[in-house]
């Protein structure tokens, strides 16, 4: 895979969505038919941070390369090269798969 | 019962919910009729906390191995190695049945 | 009356709903007709209480085995033991009656 | 009058709305074809104060005893003894009739 | 004119409306045909002022006798001796005519 | 142009609606068909500025006789002496010409 | 290309939006499809910065100059000698392209 070219603003993460049929690896199944069913997603990238009142950045609970579960609610879909990508806020991300 | 590979992050919490015919146990029963009805559920993993200004995590009011009351909204449903679960926040826990 | 095991969690208070037919004891009646008539209930146990941003829990307005009157709106139902309680934010608890 | 038995909690007052025809009492009539018109009521307890950060409650800006007008949106109707009170956050008292 | 028997509480103010007839004086005229017109006004008596989270109150940017613009939305209308007043918020005044 | 006798209050600001045919001026013409369009106006007057918690008012980002592109939502209008003003808060000022 | 005249105000930037033929250099093709699709577009001005609660402004997370995917939601378009430009808030840039 190429280097993603995309630099997080804030408390946002890139991550990449990972197909159904790879869903299976780990023994994790999400449910098709759930309604509001999270997502598997792999971190790509972290934001900036998001800034407290002193401007100090925070940590993200996440690292680049972690497997999480996405809300499915909010984030923006984007293409690079061909893959999609997500740029979501962390706190979108429900909770790493370990 | 395999060990659960999902770390919730912030202040949500891993459940797992109780089916109905096991919650006669303990002497609780939730009226099915009722339309917000609470649902039972166990404590299975806790999230990394909620930061506070400074960027230090808050202690939850519960811990694993708790039997407790969720709210009937918010939390996300998952599945991990055919057992359902759910991604709550700790406020949707209303109380802890002791 | 069995000691009833839920521990409410943060703000939360767990009530007894009172009776319609005992709400004429100690003079007050609440018009049936009213649209948003709060309800009469007994504080039955305490939640851990509301923290504040260093962590300290907030003491509550309340004590276990006060008559209150509720807002009709919030609170969940829950049966125990073939009796209804409800677990309400302490702010939905509009006065003591004393 | 029997002494009223509700103690407010935190920042709610108990106040006695006067009825139509003693609003006429002081001067102040209240127009009928105001779709918005405040409600003249009298004071009859004030409730626990509203709590800071560090746990002090906020004074009251008005007393028992104090005519006011309320807004006509928030409260809550309670029936004691055969006589209609309000329970109001204080905010809903927009002004005392001096 | 008699003088007005209502202190206003908090952040409110308590302004007279003065009539479309009145409007005319120092060259302030108010298109009738906008929607949103703000409506110009006395100031009549400032209220106990908002208070800070040390239970100081801030002080009015506007005094007893300013002629302000209204926003057209909020306030409360009362009559007094005959004569219409309103109960508005500080943040209601758009502005003060000088 | 008569002196304008409006005093803003707060964070507002009064501002002159500049006519269609006088924004060519600058080479800035914002086109008719954009449903959300910004209004190029010139700054009147500046309010009382903002207070924060201690009392003290936020200087301005803008400065009387500054032209400037305004948010299609809020404000109100006023006429004086037959000029169509409008009273604005400084965040529904997106820009400065410069 | 002219020096364009528009200095953003407080969290603002002023960026131009890429048209979607532009779109494929750098290889990153946004799907037309996506309903909720980024928006390319390159930094032209920043604004004067978000002020803390002492007047501070805040420092920007992007530069003038930077590629940046916008939320397809807010922001005011505005038209600078036949070119569009676009005044959005920094917290509708998304991420940066690098």
């Amino acid at each position: 895979m190429a280097k993603v070219s995309i630099k997080p603003i804030g408390d946002r993460v890139l991550v990449q969505h990972i197909e159904e049929k790879e869903q299976v690896r780990g023994g994790i199944i999400i449910p098709d038919a759930a309604k509001e069913k999270p997502q598997e997603a792999k971190v790509i990238a972290l934001g900036t941070g998001k800034k407290d009142e002193n401007g100090k950045a925070a940590a993200f609970e996440v690292k680049v390369g972690d497997m999480v579960l996405l809300s499915p609610y909010g984030g923006s879909e984007v293409k690079v090269d061909g893959q999609k990508y997500k740029l979501v806020r962390e706190d979108d991300i429900l909770g790493v798969i370990v």
